[in-house]
């Protein structure tokens, strides 16, 4: 078998065999087919697509890849979540101690963040002392002990993706469903995932622009996971402004604390209550996502999901008396936009506060860039709230004056005030299993 | 400019600036740009095109980057010729000598050959002593001496091209009008040729298969060569069968000695003569093409091209001798494939023959083949002749007993016999100009 050949295959329109793409995927991982050919392939899938059986078996060579996680020592169901990224998301924080304190564990390998998207793992690193690296011993330890643990991604888990998406991103080649959708597919196959929710974002935040889009790549995955006998939901929810009213580390860690304590905005609740009610619902611990979402409110009214939420800071080395008393680092420079005029607040552009929180030091610009954990953005209001002509809009958090001062001027168009009440889309548009 | 952005840009069907084109060619030749973003690039242009402007300027940037040839010391109007390849194709080595005998100066570098097109400089390799490799003084000199001189390609002429090539080669993307035109219309603006004669094939021997292909890469060569200020003029021809009786490299040198001293066969002289018209059109010695056929058959009659041919051989240090008294080495091993009933011969397929030719030691299967001068194919009848069973359809030549016996089994079905006289299609389709 030559890759030149299947470069060929795949560029005429023809599907590739189960044996060919396993070929490529451990040829590539072996470093036995150059870059230059699997930068060439990956653009003939961007032309060609590929089919269900192609996309399903791209995901099974990538997830076996490497090393795959070994869960059964759980004795039960597991189930894992992904999020395809917004501005503000921090359902994972929210959603790990409500599920995990209903009595589904979570064991959540996270990214960093990158771009104009925050991860995961930045978030709890703004929290002092905690760990985002367990051995796998450790981890698995912990998720037995109190039901929940996030770490980073660990080092040969997926090796395939980890190759192929640096070179998709500097090949344009990034946006491709069957290359998307097995990218992501594959990581939750290969930590063993019976059940996976899968929050689909569109929008102007979102990877996906368009509802269409992300109703195709939702499809795509859900497909995937059927192929292979993972029970999977995807949830397509709007992201054209941030998720909540905190963009940025400890800034999110902070909205977070508040949620779990019952004060969470709005549609950060109701996104976190359907992502966490089909995971409850995966994990058969309800029979339906009404009755999920009734059990994690009642998680957040007894306290059990923060009391959970601040076992799991400790355990993984994190000060969690400074996140009860609100004491992590938020950066010393700040200001705030005011309205000019009074009116109806239009949408937030997300990807423009995320931007913007980005520029502010909070997201990495480069694969290398250092972050400002203190770094961020309030949302004073949301859109479709009133405000009065000089009341705060947002407020703006730096560690750099400078820094500071060209975000203001960023700031100044993510958001504009209007006369008429703005028609808002449906925060949950579908869900698709 | 980022290379990750202009492959999005061309990858979403957009067309790139000379700018951007002239920062992907240097940034390339110059290793600032990695093969797998090139590759990633070639994939685009395969299946978005490019319109003429961007071939035009690609041409460009790839004849500019390296070491460009002065021919202003030859003090006249200079044409060069390039053929699109194909099987038992020895015009060059026919034409050279009758158009410098008519007074328009040839000074060609030439390629070798791959897979089962063979290339000139692997022909002339058969002339004991001929040096393919001159300086560029002693390049210059000798056609300013006898007004012909062919010599392989030279180090830094458009390595822009030769790195290019190298890439598509093994990444599916050789097969795209716009980088084959540019590939071939950049090394003839590299030589300085103000008249360009293309000789574009079609058939199963040719890289194009069909007509419509080669009259697309015809038109857009011919349209690069207009819009950067060379006449220049595309000849279609018919590739389906090979051109000529031999194929092999000192096979091919005798059939050549045969054609210039008037004993060469039909179709090899139909097309020699189309071209080398056009080309003494070109060179501004004739008014038009009839008239360049007369003057032509002239240096034939007269003597004169093969005497040119003579003093081209001597002039390389080859073995002219040897060549007036048929003295190449001839492969040792050869074999007749006989016909089975009497008929008439129908087409022999060019592309199954190259092939044959290839098996049995004539040409490269990979680039770092050694080759058999000695070896090759003589094709006994051409299509349309009668054959009596029991006689010769073709002769087989190779160096060993193994390799013949392979040719054998391969021979077979390159050709048949029948009862009615094939149809062929006529070997000059069009001339584009």
């Amino acid at each position: 078998m030559r890759m030149v050949d299947l470069i060929e295959k795949k560029r005429d329109g023809q599907s590739l065999s189960k044996e060919e793409i396993h070929f490529i995927i451990e040829g590539y991982v072996q470093g036995d087919i150059p870059d230059y050919q699997m930068a060439a392939w990956a653009m003939t899938v961007f032309f060609r697509g590929m089919s269900l059986e192609e996309t399903v078996e791209l995901t099974l060579a990538m997830a076996q890849s490497g090393d795959q996680l070994d869960l059964s020592a759980l004795g039960r169901r597991f189930v894992d979540k992904h999020s395809t990224g917004g501005v503000g998301d921090k359902t994972t924080l929210l959603l790990g101690p409500m599920v995990a304190a209903c009595g589904v564990p979570i064991a959540k390998m996270s990214g960093r963040g990158l771009g104009h998207t925050g991860g995961t793992i930045d978030k709890l690193s703004s929290v002092p002392g905690f760990r985002v690296e367990l051995t796998q011993t450790e981890f698995l330890a912990q998720v037995k002990k109190i039901g929940l643990a996030v770490i980073a991604q660990t080092g040969n888990l997926v090796p395939a993706d980890k190759k192929l998406y640096a070179l998709r991103d500097v090949t344009a080649t990034v946006n491709s469903i069957p290359l998307i959708a097995s990218s992501v597919m594959s990581k939750k196959i290969a930590v063993g995932a019976q059940g996976i929710v899968l929050d689909v974002k569109y929008g102007s935040g979102a990877f996906m622009a368009t509802v269409e889009e992300a109703r195709a790549l939702a499809k795509t995955m859900v497909d995937i996971g059927k192929a292979l006998g993972r029970q999977t939901i995807a949830v397509l929810s709007n992201m054209n402004q941030p998720l909540g009213r905190a963009v940025g580390n400890s800034l999110e860690i902070l909205e977070v604390a508040d949620a779990l304590q019952g004060k969470g905005p709005a549609d950060l609740m109701e996104v976190s209550l359907e992502l966490g009610a089909w995971m409850l619902v995966a994990g058969e611990v309800v029979p339906d996502v009404e009755t999920g979402k009734v059990t994690l409110r009642q998680s957040l009214e007894n306290g059990a999901a923060w009391k959970k939420f601040l076992a799991f800071i400790t355990e993984q080395g994190g000060d969690a008396q400074a996140v009860i008393d609100r004491q992590l680092r938020v950066a010393p420079w700040n200001l705030p936009i005011l309205a000019h005029e009074s009116g109806y607040v239009q949408l937030f552009d997300a990807h423009k506060i995320g931007v913007l929180a980005m520029v502010l030091g909070a997201g990495r610009i480069t694969k290398e860039s250092l972050i400002d954990l203190g770094a961020g953005v309030i949302l004073a209001k949301k859109a479709g709230e009133w405000v009065e002509a000089g009341e705060p809009l947002m407020q703006l958090y730096s560690s750099d004056k400078e820094t500071l001062a060209e975000g203001l001027k960023l700031a100044k168009n993510t958001v504009s005030v209007g006369t008429e009440v703005p028609e808002l889309p449906s925060l949950i548009e579908e869900v698709i299993l």
